[in-house]
């Protein structure tokens, strides 16, 4: 197959772009009164996931993982680029990459409009691109003293599943198969970030773990923050709230709100089916204090870096 | 170095964003009347640049043959994202091949905007973001019978420059020195894409080699072409036309006008200063025809392809 039988066989479908794949660029139309909002994420292999990983869970998790920075911003996503780089021709992980693929894309209405495809290591990066109503995006930046601190889903479960695959601890197969899909499958919390758009003061997506990613909120709004980590939604084959804190990969949100906003919360957890737990309070002061059982507890928790 | 700290010190500077790196993603503001214009290139060590290329090299040519694309549509190229992944955090590395990439952004006044630094196989993804005022865009369709067809610049000096390094031939120092820029260093051509909008019937960036970007031109307007080989625009250490029509790496464009725009090209040629050479005509059959010393060649040419 040539590299353009390849494109026209997995990778060209309708679409709603000025003009898609087969030019020398694609040409999309931003409606007026809203602003563009663009997020590029790879994920390679060995690094980003295991060697081993189906190509359907990874075409799936390269389009969540960047659709779930838009739900952040409050974006409604529209387009995709890919840059795929193999190996070599597969066309049966081909068919299954792409079907992961346009899972989330069909799932959100997205159209893939262009990308480059060439031999390499194995590499996915994508860019995703939404809109936003002008002024309407949701920041790190913008956490108030006494807002509410809220996430969304469960913290540390993708954590916990990796470490059975890479067999540093045993659980039994039913837990597996339970926990599984927040690793594999992370739903971007899309419709979430949409409804925030005039109730939160700030907002980021979960993928370093709660305590870098809640760091990056309270650094960049100027406040600190007290968390009370009894109230941390996890599994419960989660034995401690180490990995909920530092494990990253949960493409869950973490936003904050008024407390007076606080009645939204449960009608929006039930019009979304989306668990919202409150988890602690944005502080006047700029650090973030932790407690358990009352008690405040020190953290010693890096959060993941590629070079270190 | 932890990386938000590599990305403050190589990424970071001042922009023309609503919002840009530090958070989930970037904002962008299209002007009124005019629609975004967007590509993706990836450019693999081994594949797309050799082992011992210049860091300085491989940041330049990420930007120049995105920015090459978007020559080729006509548009205004103003932000990129950048994801970039690293063996191992190599600050040397890092200084020259961002150097690279800032010298081609701030020559065209381009912001980089957001992306990724991850850990891998050297790999550089680039996606470049245009602007165009609604319905100007060159595309590769709009090719009529009797249109000229025209190239900019000169073809095959990148990939003759390839195999010298290579070692596939030996050239003499000086030759050398005089073609390496245009394998090291393209340069896209976006003034002349802009002021081919009101001219050009269609228009493409020859990556693929000439003979293999033409053909996607004829098969999109539907038409056929005839080629003059002696006229291909050559440097004088190339020996025949092979390189030209089938080396790529070029990141000229080729285009076609209408005949009556002849008188243009003069006047574009100079006040640009880009050689631009008539290599041919449009035709109303659906073939494309070469020609040398007015006899027609039949030519067994491919291109590149990544899985072959």
């Amino acid at each position: 197959m040539k590299e353009s039988e390849i494109i026209e066989a997995y990778f060209v479908r309708a679409n709603n772009a000025e003009l898609s794949i087969g030019d020398d660029a694609a040409i999309l139309r931003i409606p007026e009164g809203y602003d563009l909002v663009v997020t590029m994420d790879t994920l390679n292999e060995g690094v980003h996931f295991l060697k081993d990983t189906h190509p359907f869970d990874i075409g799936y998790k390269t389009v969540a993982v960047n659709l779930s920075d838009l739900a952040a911003m409050g974006a409604m996503p529209q387009w995709v680029t890919l840059s795929l780089s193999l190996p070599t021709l597969d066309t049966e992980w081909l068919s299954a990459f792409s079907k992961g693929l346009w899972t989330v894309l069909d799932r959100y209405h997205v159209s893939l409009v262009g990308g480059d495809l060439n031999r390499g290591t194995l590499s996915v990066t994508l860019q995703a691109h939404g809109i936003i109503p002008r002024g309407k995006a949701l920041l790190r930046s913008g956490a108030k003293p006494n807002d509410l601190i809220i996430v969304s889903g469960q913290l540390g479960t993708a954590a916990l599943a990796l470490q059975v695959l890479q067999k540093k601890i045993t659980l039994d197969e039913a837990t597996l198969n339970d926990i599984l899909p927040a690793l594999h499958r992370p739903i971007p919390r899309v419709e979430l970030g949409i409804a925030l758009r005039d109730i939160a003061t700030s907002a980021i997506d979960l993928s370093d773990g709660l305590a870098r990613d809640l760091n990056n909120i309270c650094e960049k709004s100027s406040f600190g923050a007290k968390i009370n980590l009894d109230d941390l939604p996890m599994h419960t084959a989660l034995k401690d709230e180490n990995l909920a804190l530092s494990g990253g990969d949960d493409y869950e949100l973490c936003f904050t709100i008024p407390a007076e906003k606080k009645e939204f919360l449960k009608s929006l957890s039930e019009k979304l089916n989306i668990p919202l737990t409150v988890i602690g309070t944005i502080t006047e002061d700029s650090d973030i204090h932790y407690y358990k059982d009352d008690k405040e507890v020190k953290l010693t928790i890096a959060g993941f870096e590629h070079f270190s």
